[in-house]
Formats: C-alpha cells, structure tokens, sequence
C-alpha cells in the first residue's frame, strides 16, 4: 500500500479505466513523457485496448480486478465518468490516488449536484431550474415560466440521451416513464430546466493540476446535432476578448472549486442577447476538445495526463489563427483507412484521427482537425473531407 | 502468399524491425491513422517494444522469425539500416512488399555505393573521393590533395563510429585495422575523402510515396559534437531563399532517383564558401527531423508510414517561424520523468520526448523541441531544458 503525499508525489504509472478513443487518444502524449499507461477495458478489440501494450480486461465494477488493476499503477484516471463514486471512495480509502476524485467527478455525474453546487458556491449562470417529484410537479414548473421546457435525468444520460424537450403538460409524464432506463436502473431524479432559446453551443476546457495550477484553453464553438457534437470552431468566431476571458475565468472558477485534477469540460449555451448559462460539465478530455491535439500548444490529452500524473501543465496557447474539428460519425463507408487514400490526397495539410472502431451508423469513430487562418475555408475542408470519409459517394475535393 | 500491385495497394497492417525510438515515434501518428503497427524488437524492453501492442521479439538475421513476422503484416519497414540487403531480397522473393526495398537501402548501408551512384547518375556535390585498397593508396590520397583527409568504412559505421580524420601518412594503417570492428566482421572497403572545412552542417529530408510524389521539409542546420546529433535548427539560419530551395530540390532528386519509399535524409556539409556537399544518406526517419513533430505540418513520422502503407503525403510546412530540436543525452540524472516536474514548471510550451531508454553517458534518450519566433530565444530555452534534464545540477530557469 502506497504512503499518500498527493500533493508532492510523482505518478508515472497511469491507469485509465475505460477504452474508448479518450484513453486511445491518451496514449501518444503518455509515451511521449514516459509515463506508463495502463489499462482497464471493458473489452480486447476497443479502441484503446487495441494499441495499449498494458491492458486488463475486466469488469470495473467487479472489487477483485479494480483492486488488482490499482496495485500495478500510481494513480487512476478515466476515460468515461460511468464509474461509481462509492467504489472509487473504497479505492481511496484503500489508499489508491484517484484524479479527478470522487468529490469532483459526482458533479459531471449527477445533473442535480451539479446545479445546485454552481448556483448556491459559484452563482455560476444557469437557465431556470427546479427538481420535480412527478409529472405534475414537471407541468406546474411549465406553467410557470411558460413552454417549452427541458427535462433532464439527473445521472446517466449521454449525447443526448436523458433530456426531453417537453412541448406542454401532455408530455411531462415521459420523462418519468423514460428515466429509468436512461439511468439503467439508477436512482434518478428529474430536473426541470428553462428552454434556452441559443444562438450556439460554447465549451471552454480548463485543466487543475495537483498543486492547483489551472490553466484555460481559449473558447470554442461547438455544432451540435441530435444531442451529438458533430463540429467545433476555436476561438469562437465574434466573441468578444472580454466575452473569451469571462467564460475562461468561468471554466477556472469552476475547476479550481470543485477542485478536479485533469481536464474539465464546461458546456454552455449562448442566449440571443450573448449571454451564456452552464449546460453541463464533463471531467476528462471531452470531445470539444480534441481540436487542442493540432491547434493548442498542449493538447488536452496531454495536459489531463500532466495533471494526474503530478507534473506541471503545458502551454493551453493557440497554434494558429484558427482550428476546426468535425467529427467522423459511421456512414456508408466501413474501410476508413481506404478512404484515406483520396481524402488526404486532396488535403495534404488534413489531421486525421480514427479511432480503431467498428463503423456503425451514427457512431463516432474519428475525427479531422484543421488548422489555418480562415474559418470559412478550414470549415469547409474539414467538412468535405469528414463527409468522404463517412460516405464514399462524396468527392473528397469538392468543396 | 500476396499478390503484389504496389503502386495501388494500401498497406494497412505495417511491421517495423527494430525496436528503437524511431520505431517508437512512429507509434503514434500510426495509431491516428488506423495503421496496425507491428515490431520485430531486439528485447522485450527496448523503446518501442515498451508501447507496442503487437511485438515479438526475436533476431532478424533468423529466417524463421522474420517470415512469422512478415506474415502477419502487408509491408515491413524500418527502424535502422542495419537489416542486410540479401535479407531483405529473400522476402522480397517470396512475395513480401519491404519499403524502403534494398535497391534504395543499398545507399544508405554502403558509402561507397552512395558516393559512386550520386556522383555517377546525379552528380550530386561530394567531396574529392577516392577508394583504397590499403595504406599506402591512402598516403597517396593525402600526398595529392593535402592533409588532413578524411578515411571511412564503406558499412558499418554510425554517430562517428567508422570515420577517422587522418593527418598525416603515419596514420594511414588505422582505419585498415579497425575497420573489421567496426563492421562487426562484414567485408567493407576503405573511402578517403577530401577533409572539408565546413563552417556548418546541413540535413534535408525528403520523403517519397509509392506512387512517386515527393514532398521535401524545410532544411535544418544540425549541430553535431563528437560525431552525434546535439541539436538542429530549422529553418537554416541566414540560408537564402535560393539556396534553401536548391538543398530541397537536390533532396528530392535524390529520393526520386533512388526510388526510396519512406523517408531519406540527406545530410551535408556547408563549405567556408557557402557551397555544400553530400555527406550521408539516411532513409528512415532520422534525428535531424525530430523537430517535425512539433515543427511541420505533418511529422517525418507520420509521412514514413504514409509512404510505406501506400498513402498520399501530408504536408511538410513550418507551422512556426523556427523550430528547434535539442538531445538529451544521458548525463546524471537517471530518472528523466522525475525531472520533467521542475522543467516543465520553467517552460510551459516545452515539448518533451522521451524514449523509456535506461539512462547511460552519453546515450541519446530523448530530446526537447520548442518553436517560436526567434532563433536565439528558443535555442537557448531548449539547451537549457535539456541540460537540466541530463544533470540534476542545472537550474531549469537559469537562462
């Protein structure tokens, strides 16, 4: 069992659980720096299980292989926030260093800690909230600040799943009908929130290290659609530098609070008149943020491993003018490394990152980075090529 | 047994022999791409085997291992040039694409064949050359152009090893006697070549793809002590526009009429005068263009394997005005990531690499890069940095 000095130590051995494209993506930065990475999959052909040279199988959730999995590491970092905050207390006071720890991630985890927290500590901005008992409770709010409203389960919800925009009193019984199984059987509460009629979506990443160091990258635009990002767009086109460095502070204010060690993810919206309010809060590199890899003089996987690890962070600074990220959701096209053939032949300066996954319909499995000088431009070619690549009738130099 | 179509066949599953830090940096942009990478390691611990998911260790000089190795992927390639030709035709023999293919590697393991071809085909700038067959042509060699000369073993040789600098007749047996050594046995031939009083040296890197479109990077000035690579500097400084353009050409000539595939470097000396002549060939990624993977658009990493799975090249531009690259040779301090936490702390846009290699004098494990505007700025940040992580004595900050 380790002696704790969390604030002093060193951890060069790193284990993830989960083994997604977010511990895959990991791994570049890890080798780098020499730390070394292990890993806790839930399967051997995921996407991170496939290039790791340290990889357990297992359930995390099964107490004998978590605790065989934290005596080969230093610390314990995730790539989703699915793991209870019960088993990781019982790995703390086992004497295991978990970052972000539990006292942090339940606010990624629970929709309702989170409001309240950032209201009543931070009077961070938010729409209009209230949690609802039943479908009765969920129309009165309705009526109340008029409709439509959104409702949200409190825990298990992702890329869109858990939140229901709630048209009149008719439909405030789905929620309730719908929320166990969003939650997969968890105890969830329902919370009523004010429909934020947006302009966009904004997502500011900050990362806390050990010691306290945070750091913010600047503001990004994030396109979403069906719940799912699908584009970003750093920095944000028409913020102004005041707007850019409220919303910086904000995602410091947040991490330092809370005190998250790693990457923390704040989702906004923006209202029509430019103000933003808080959407939800993500503790891990987070898919807003993978335009840092190319476009950041750290990328945020780096400077989530930096920070778990105990090392200082590194420059969150822009490389160039701009930087556009589309995502590669499952189309038509299964052979993605064939597609690379054409696609990078009509865009010798394109960042391609495939994720290792099966092509599914609808399925995140890569994403491209552009960097350049104009938004326009490196939306478009970003696009064009993000396009081929999901669907083969698409001429990748079109555009 | 495959069908061979080289010219249009993607290569997707890419096994690399050696198991060093260039095997290792190519780990990552090949997982970006979705490249399987496969290594053939001389030890379960080396740099490379450390990361890998798929390796096996073995010698291949032995044919059993390397035809289980080539088996299992579609093309092989390199880490080092140490892998004898008749080998590598063997495999070619038997239906196994091997990229670069001995008939290019050829110039890079023997100087005589490199000398002979780029002055006969290219006539490609060289120092006055001369083959001898013993000591007393050697003197001759001397006597005709002037003292000192320079003497070098056709194979064999590498980071100074192979290459006397002979000052007069009475040391003309030295490199017949230690040439078998240095060679590990293999026959070699002694070259003289006319000492050059260069006021710097120079490298340039081309890469070439299946197809035949070469891309070159922007030339670099590499600072070498005691026949190692210290640092580079790219681009050249005070180098004219036209002068940087004719070394690039001048590299990708001779990548295209060699007919390598993957990366070749040519390094080369700068005359007092300004002229510059060929010094060696390297054709795999190479120390002097380390500093792309922070520096250009597209790694010498990330184009290697692009070439050797049969993709288009990414782009080869600056993505800053300077880009330095910095060794950290073994020194005192032995564990490196201990001492990323104070380096790190003092220079935040410092991008490290380290290569999980055990620390011993001298030994090359790892290296800084930095960009910036200024030339001086970041070379005197990046030595610093390097120098700390070498010896525990060095004040990080102190520059």
């Amino acid at each position: 069992m380790r002696v704790l000095n969390p604030a002093k130590e060193l951890c060069p051995r790193v284990g993830v659980i989960g083994a997604g494209q977010l511990a895959r993506m990991m791994y570049a930065p890890a080798t780098s720096l020499g730390l070394e990475l292990h890993l806790l999959a839930e399967g051997p052909e995921t996407a991170a299980a496939q290039i790791f040279s340290r990889v357990r199988v297992g359930d995390y959730t099964d107490p004998a292989v978590l605790a065989a999995f934290a005596a080969e590491v230093d610390v314990i970092t995730f790539d989703h926030e699915h793991v209870p905050t019960a088993i990781l207390r019982r790995l703390q006071a086992t004497g295991h260093l978990v970052r972000p720890g539990p006292d942090a991630l339940q606010y990624a985890q629970d929709k309702w800690l989170m409001r309240r927290h950032l209201s009543e500590v931070l009077d961070a901005p938010a729409p209009l909230w209230r949690v609802c008992a039943d479908a009765g409770e969920l129309a009165g709010f309705g009526h109340e600040i008029g409709w439509p409203i959104i409702a949200k389960a409190s825990r298990g919800g992702y890329d869109g799943h858990g939140v229901w925009k709630i048209s009149g009193p008719q439909e405030c019984t789905i929620p309730f009908a719908e929320a166990l199984e969003v939650s997969a059987g968890e105890q969830v509460v329902i919370l009523a929130e004010e429909f934020i009629d947006f302009s966009r979506e904004l997502s500011v990443l900050a990362v806390r290290s050990v010691d306290g160091e945070v750091r913010s990258y600047p503001v990004s635009e994030t396109i979403q659609r069906d719940g799912v990002c699908r584009e970003t767009i750093t920095p944000v086109p028409g913020l102004s530098p005041g707007q850019q460095g409220e919303i910086e502070a904000l995602g410091r204010a947040i991490a330092d609070q809370i005190g998250v060690v790693g990457v923390l993810a704040v989702e906004m919206m923006q209202r029509l008149d430019g103000s933003v309010v808080v959407n939800e809060l993500a503790m891990r590199p987070h898919n807003t943020g993978h335009w840092t890899i190319d476009g950041a003089a750290t990328s945020q996987f780096e400077n989530h491993l930096r920070a778990v690890a105990g090392l200082p962070l590194g420059s969150t600074e822009l490389r160039s003018p701009v930087a556009v990220m589309v995502n590669i959701l499952g189309g038509d096209r299964v052979d993605l490394v064939g597609g690379l053939a054409e696609v990078t032949a009509a865009y010798p300066d394109l960042r391609v990152e495939l994720y290792g996954k099966q092509v599914r319909p609808g399925r995140k499995v890569g994403h491209v980075n552009l960097c350049g000088d104009d938004v326009g431009r490196c939306l478009a070619r970003a696009r064009s090529a993000a396009a081929f690549l999901t669907n083969r009738d698409v001429d990748p130099a079109n555009c």
